[in-house]
């Protein structure tokens, strides 16, 4: 929205919020490596010199847009362990704090979807990106120890490894942002609900199951 | 595996294949764009003339590899209406057949690793590119009207949208091209079940919930 032909006749004084907006829209349309801070200026209307005002670097920039969404990510994980206690247990059973993390991760991905798309390009290239790599790696390794937790408590059916079963359920949550665009059909909420009743429900009917195993 | 040295060194004659195994190998790595037919001609060790004897451009490589991973995922498609039909139903019932085809998208992309990690990156630069979008979106039209069959025939679940249901389940499938390592602990029938148990049966232990439903 900062980038239409309104906003750069007005020339507005960007915040660091309003550089990073163009920022991330304009490294995943280019590439990090194809968008120079020459082309980010020229998006923004500024100078190098404004922009560098705000970040020591281009470096900088991306740190900061990878910091948006894995804090977001991090933040719904250490929510998810205060989540509400089930009949008077200290802590939330595990598979209710997979499902709060499993819907907090479809609305950070919603709510912050430019930032979540950069995150999940990032291939390792430079050492911001491995920062951003091993904070991805910390995250998934917390969601499988939530999994497992899930298994050895009975909720959830253990015959699957649970890495895998993050892995699944995260990959089908982080192809949203291939398909999401805000302001379509479904909201994040009914969206969340949509990737629970997959993952954690499934798709079968389980009257039909049921009815077919009677008949046999 | 035709990369190596000692492949190098005994200069075999490469058939179609062989090209084709080493071409889709170096885009994945570097970018369609970013390959040459000099880089290609280089990494296989043969002259730029010898690789032209078998295709008349680097976009007709493209193409036949994009051909090579969708071709197989239509075929998929296709056996699936092939299913056993279950108690002297004309046809297998679409719950079947959608489970026939996930799985079969799994053994898919386990087989053809390099090529569908090619076909997801595809955003419709070219016309061999925009040709292949338009296979993708016919392909992913058939397995959303699949899901509604299963859906108005009572084996599914009809309360999500049946193109977010297949987006969903695809998204899942696609992601595994991210993780998957061939000869690692899942072998492709391990990974089908996997995403098959996921998907139409869920992770949540059903015998947990009728307890609680109980205990209410």
């Amino acid at each position: 929205m900062s980038e239409n032909g309104s906003a750069r006749r007005g020339r507005p004084g960007y915040d660091q919020r309003g550089i990073l907006d163009v920022a991330v829209a304009a490294f995943n349309q280019y590439g990090y490596d194809a968008t120079s801070m020459g082309v980010l200026a020229d998006r923004l209307g500024l100078s190098k010199s404004a922009i560098y005002h705000h970040f020591a670097s281009k470096d900088e920039i991306l740190e900061r847009a990878l910091d948006e969404a894995l804090g977001a990510l991090e933040g719904v994980l250490e929510q998810s362990s205060l989540t509400e206690p089930v009949e008077g247990a200290a802590r939330g059973r595990a598979a209710d704090r997979l499902d709060h993390v499993l819907r907090g991760a479809v609305h950070v991905l919603v709510d912050k979807l430019a930032y979540v798309t950069l995150l999940l390009r990032v291939r390792g290239n430079t050492e911001v990106e491995r920062r951003a790599l091993a904070r991805r790696r910390a995250f998934d390794k917390k969601v499988t120890a939530l999994v497992s937790e899930a298994q050895a408590e009975g909720s959830l059916r253990s015959d699957i490894d649970a890495s895998v079963v993050s892995r699944l359920a995260f990959g089908m949550i982080n192809s949203i942002v291939e398909w999401y665009r805000p302001g379509g059909r479904e909201d994040a909420g009914r969206l969340a609900d949509d990737v629970i009743a997959v993952v954690l429900d499934g798709l079968r009917m389980p009257a039909s199951n049921r009815i077919e195993e009677l008949l046999g």
